[in-house]
Order: structure tokens, then sequence, then C-alpha cells
């Protein structure tokens, strides 16, 4: 069975790398949000497609669910000591992917076989794409004026309101080669428990139509998120977080939807909206969570 | 008593850390060759300033005379493993320096104030000006074509005998800010001992005019360069190297001239050129020695 699967960072890496220990390699391609990708000390950087490529690799930092394992922080730290921007923490390793990318961004080389050959170098058998090859800059705007992704997301903390987003640069920005390929050849769609606002929805808008079945996995467990924003700002925006907000919003494409046992009793709305669902437990803390879950939804998938 | 020197890489830095010992840091002015500098995996790099600072900051890794102490190297060796040239081995604090100042480049602001910058922040109480806010770029005309200068130093080895040199942007290059007041201000201008052809000429060329006495360093002890190409540069040009083939390179600007003692029998010759003469031991192997050797080139200066 071959799923494509659509995801932002720390969530949908987890996810994918769930799927890996079950589906042939060759059977996942991974389509990652660029919409939080920003220039910064000069490089651009991709936080979705690196946290993605390094958990796949084996390189991800098990505790943080991002950046390098084994890090040191040996530039940044020299950085700040000459006046430069420390907010946010660059490792080491980490800004070799960072320095090398950029130079071949600058050289002309798209941001698709750039990502190829690093999966390559890091030994990585499935496939990951970037959405698009063409530059998405989410812009987050809030009541604190509007805020870029990273200034929003790191260097402010989340903090100011939220009330809507922008995706500089969508309107122009055709999928990356690959994508479309690889969501007419997918037997399913999986939108990954990652953030809809930020995460999927830049990939949803680039990408336009999907005619797979799609099946989306809850990113709010009891009305929370498990990491980052989403709940906060389905609140900010006057939506009640919940899994059956998520199933909502991505309603219009959905087949089935998997949302955590604490949230059963939202199974029934959901149903009512057209759509199938799994509940389990969707809650990724081990390993061996990952593979569990990726094991359930490859069931509903086939299921439906 | 005012100095202004001008400086190359490892013996320019180990010259200027002797002076620092004995002279009021408001005296001592260094004019830094900016030939070498060259863009390198997207980044700056001025290998002769950073020496310069990173000595007299007291950072310098002592061993090799350039990059820093306590390195480490996790940017550089994922770079390779990303595919990425690895044959200019940037150290990860070193890595800071080029990206910090990289990114102020490209913002526009003028080489000789970040320097500044860089200089306060690393605590560095003497002034360190480069040659030229305006990049001038060392090219090498070797047997095997014309070479950038690391591309002929450090990823050739010097191998490629050398034909030329050309100075890429040299012509249109100003002094930087502070250079010709520093020139103007000195009691004396010192030649350091760095590479007359590589590290030197570019300075000389682009300052244009000197009006106070000056005197030189031979980089050549014995026929010999202490580091670097020097003397095989003046074999491969048809000049035998020597501390008196360095004398006549300089000789129109010269005043006074310091060569070792295992070179006394050059001092007649260069005398016969009008050119005063201290002997004394130039191999600076320990810190007490750039000390040590500082001092006698200051009681030199001021006999003249």
């Amino acid at each position: 069975m071959k799923i494509t699967a659509l995801a932002g960072g720390v969530g949908g890496a987890k996810m994918v790398h769930g799927l890996a220990a079950h589906i042939a390699p060759t059977d996942l391609t991974v389509i990652v949000n660029t919409g939080d990708d920003f220039e910064h000390l000069g490089l651009t950087i991709c936080p979705d497609l690196d946290t993605v490529c390094y958990t796949l690799a084996g390189l991800a930092n098990f505790e943080t669910g991002w950046g390098r394992a084994n890090e040191t922080w040996n530039v940044i730290s020299n950085v700040e000591k000459l006046g430069g921007a420390g907010w946010f923490r660059l490792g080491d390793q980490d800004i070799a992917t960072h320095l090398e990318r950029t130079r071949r961004l600058k050289a002309g080389q798209p941001l698709s076989q750039i990502t190829k050959d690093f999966c390559q170098a890091w030994g990585i058998p499935q496939t990951i794409l970037p959405m698009s090859d063409a530059p998405v800059r989410t812009m987050v705007n809030t009541e604190a004026g509007e805020l870029a992704f990273q200034e929003y997301f790191v260097h402010r903390r989340c903090e100011p309101k939220v009330k809507s987003f922008r995706f500089d640069g969508i309107a122009s920005a055709e999928p990356a080669s690959g994508v479309q390929e690889a969501l007419h050849q997918a037997d399913a769609i999986l939108i990954c428990p990652s953030n809809p606002w930020v995460s999927i929805d830049p990939i949803l808008k680039v990408i336009k139509t999907i005619n797979r079945p799609v099946v989306a996995v809850s990113p709010i467990i009891g009305g929370q998120s498990v990491k980052g924003p989403a709940a906060k700002m389905y609140a900010e925006l006057g939506i009640e977080p919940s899994a059956l907000a998520v199933a909502q919003h991505y309603q219009r494409l959905l087949s089935g939807y998997v949302l955590d046992t604490v949230d059963a009793k939202l199974a029934q709305p959901i149903n009512e909206l057209g759509v199938k669902t799994l509940i389990t437990n969707t809650l990724m803390t081990s390993l061996a969570d990952r593979a569990r879950l990726a094991e359930d939804v490859l069931h509903f998938i086939r299921s439906l």
C-alpha cells in the first residue's frame, strides 16, 4: 500500500517514523510544509523538512523532537558573543545542513533536488519532498501586528494572539517536482498530526486538489495540542480546540479520521460529517508508540 | 611611540602580539591584508584579519598559529557528509565569525566597522583595520592557470609554480576608514614578517604612499620561509630567496631592516642599499620570542 503523508515538524516526523517501520521505503512519500522556512543569519532554514529528515535518518534529538542528537552549540554561542541574534538556537551539526543548502539554493538548485541529495547522504530510503521549490513564508497576523512565522513561534513564543494567517508567495508556488505524482500514485493520503493552520494548510493550498482517499490523525488530544500552538490558535480564532474542530477543518477532504481514546465521545459528531473514525491511543511518547499508532492507522486505511 | 604595522596572517599576528606587550594599545594600529579573503560555503572569510584578531584576543590556536583554540569541527564534518567542500577547514567557533560578518556585509556594513565591533566584542584594545572596505582578491597566475589565492594556498597546497600575481579590485579599492590617519600619525610603519608578494604588496598597493619611516622584519631566515610559500615564490619567480631579496623588494620604502643572525652576512649588501639593519634572532617560536623580538625592533626604530 502506497502512502503519501503530509507533514509538518515534530508530530509529522513521529508519524512518518512510525509508518516507516511498517511499509516499504518505496511506498512512503512525505510532502513537507515549507511555510515555516525562513532566512536567519544569512541561512535558509527549513525546520519541518529537517525535522522529518533527521527523524527518518535516526539523527534527531529524541528528547526535543527537533534538531540533531549529540549536538554542540559552538557557532551560535560565538555568534551571540559578536552581538548576533541567538534567539533561534541552531546547533553546529544543524548549521552544516543550512550552510550547504543555502549555498546550493544560491547556486540556483531547487530545494527538492537538494533535499533528495541530502536524504541520500543521510541514508534515508523514503522519498521526502518539500511542498514547493518556490519560497512560501507563513505570516501570522497577530494583535501585535503581522509576524513572520518563526518570529511568532520561537522569538515571541506564540504569545501574541492570532487573528489570521497569510502564506506569502503561495499564489505562484507550484508543487515541487514529484509532489503531484506522489499524490496521484498513493493508495491513500495521510494528514499527519501536525498543526492544521500553519503546517498542513500551506501544503493543501499548494497542492490544490487531491483525488485519493484522505485520512487525518488529530493533533489535538483532549482539547490540547500535544506540542505547539494549534489549540491556542483555535481558541484565539474563536473555535473551541478539539479533535472535532480539526475534523471540521479538513472536512471536505476526509474519508477517515483518527482520534484519541480520550476524545471517543467526539466520534459520533465526526461520523455525522460523513467521516469514518478510528479511536485509538494517538499520543506518541516512545518509539514503540509511533510504530503502534502507524500500524493502527494503516489497518484503518486498509479497512476504508 | 605610535606604531602602525602592516600585517598578513600568522607572522604578522605574532609580530603585533609581541608589540602589544610593549606599547600602549592606543599606540598600536594594525593594517591587515584582505587580499586573501574569499567567499566559501556562502561565507566571506578573512583569514589574515581573523588570525590577527584571534591572536591579539588570546583566542588563537597557539599550535597552528591560525584558527581558534579549543576548536570543534562539527559543522565542516557535516558539510562534507552532505557532499559540500571540506578542503578549507573551518572550525565551529571560527564559522560564527564568518556567519555574522557575512550577514553584516550583506546588510551593507563596511568591513572596517564590522572588524571594529568584533574587536570590541573580543576585548581587543588595539586598532585593527582591514586595508580596504572594498573587496580585493589576490589571484595567483601559475603554470596550472590563474588560481584564486586560497585555491592556490590551501586547496592546491602551493604546488603549482607561480608566474605572477594579480590583485583583483585593487585599482578601485580605497584605504579603509582610519588607514590613512594611522599611516600619517605613526612615528614609524612596521612591515611585519609576512609574505611580501601576497600579504604586504596588496596593502602597499592600496595605501599607495607612505611618508613616515618604514622598518621591515624579514620573513625569510636562512633562505627559507618560516611559514608559507614566500621563499618558494621567490625561487619560482627567478629570485634567490633571502633576507636580501626581501630588502630589495621593499627597498624604495625602507629606513631600517631587521634580519636574523643566521643572515648576518647579508647586512652589508643591505646597508649598501642605504638601509640600516638590526641583526637579531627573528624566529618567533614561543610567546617570549614574540615579546623579545618586538622589544628589539622597537629599540631599533627608536635609534633610527
